[in-house]
């Protein structure tokens, strides 16, 4: 199996066909980190292969645990095989602890342990700014049903559960993470996203020393060197 | 009855306590008009009465359909006996065609007929520039319980379709509306606002001329006159 055409180049990812299965995808992760939509940007080597590498464990963690995703397999370093899907443009926030803009907006400390897990929902339209919506707007929009959204709902809640779990073992705590879902060739609804400190804040368990992308939005460290850290830790776990 | 203490006043409203019920209050309806959180800002002769009839008709009207709210009887031309509540900081906007910043959050056409009804919500906060919320973040902020949200998107829905009807009576299509609930002595949460051309976008039936206080935010005629009308189908509507 080979890449033939790229069919999409994204900020943070290359999409290729590959020669063998239409339903399938090869998914490259670069080097480019983005925040602030595309607004801050650099060049971080081999930031791809750590979220590769991170992502691959966490999405097989996520099939193996009944939870259905695009991942198939890690293909090369930072590469993935996943199926093809049609994106739906929603990005769900689900959030443990008050952090980034739901922070902001709402007047609450960084860190602040939510009473209750929130979902926020965010309507990816980059014209618009991906504003925040509401799920009765998002049916109105035509983008999914109803019945989608609870479906899509309850998934995320159990991936939140699935992800503190692990993330415990590994002495993370897990702050938030978003994430998209798409539809497969079979018309179901699948996560189709990476998952990594890329799109999850986690704090070290003990000092709530920040592993993920902040260090980049507010300029606070070296992102390889805390991502390199999180890929330890998960594999330690894996091997034990 | 007579006012004693002025307990709140505010930019569009003055509210007192009564000599003889402690569960009861008195709201002046005044002829200021503000907008955009207070930015936009006039006085216009004669549009509290207007306010006070238009609403005195309609929550006695949801107080007649099984709707509770805090109004009890108009006193004077700008006045009503209200009960006592506790304000809930929380505006429920429905809509029924897209307008105002609904429609600037999501691109849509000014007046597209939503396929469902829409039902945002903002956390009323000055600090915070009043910012939308969702269900999560409010239980999350210890505002409401789940099920008390629950029973006021109940309230607001079944509201919406008395409203769409009473209007439609008067020829005047219901775009949106605006709605805040209170928690009355004996717990109960219930209606605690006004309903009038300051608070919903009517349009009228024919023409789609505005009939409300985009008027005023937009700078497009009398809102007297308009309110005026409003008033006088509405007193048909209760006299046929």
């Amino acid at each position: 199996m080979t890449k033939v055409d790229s069919i999409f180049n994204g900020k943070e990812k290359k999409i290729f066909v590959t020669d063998n299965n239409q339903d399938n995808v090869i998914i490259l992760f670069k080097d480019i980190t983005t925040a602030f939509g595309n607004i801050k940007r650099a060049r971080f080597a081999g930031k791809g292969r750590l979220c590769c590498a991170i992502s691959s464990i966490l999405l097989k963690y996520l099939n193996d645990n009944g939870v259905q995703t695009h991942f198939i397999k890690q293909t090369e370093e930072d590469e993935q095989l996943c199926r093809r899907i049609e994106i739906i443009p929603i990005e769900f926030v689900v959030r443990n602890y008050a952090a980034g803009t739901m922070a902001e907006r709402l007047g609450l400390e960084e860190g602040l342990k939510l009473p209750n897990v929130v979902v926020d929902l965010n309507f990816n339209c980059d014209s618009l700014g991906d504003p925040m919506v509401n799920e009765d707007e998002l049916t109105a929009l035509g983008i999914v049903t109803a019945a989608e959204l609870k479906g899509m709902r309850r998934t995320v809640l159990k991936v939140n559960t699935l992800l503190i779990d692990i993330f415990k073992r590994a002495s993370i705590k897990l702050v938030d993470f978003k994430m998209e879902f798409g539809r497969a060739s079979d018309g179901n609804i699948i996560i189709s996203d990476e998952i990594s400190p890329d799109t999850c804040r986690l704090w070290d368990m003990e000092t709530n020393d920040k592993l993920d992308k902040d260090l980049f939005r507010h300029d606070l460290g070296d992102i390889c060197e805390a991502y390199k850290k999180v890929l330890e830790r998960l594999q330690t776990i894996k091997e034990s």
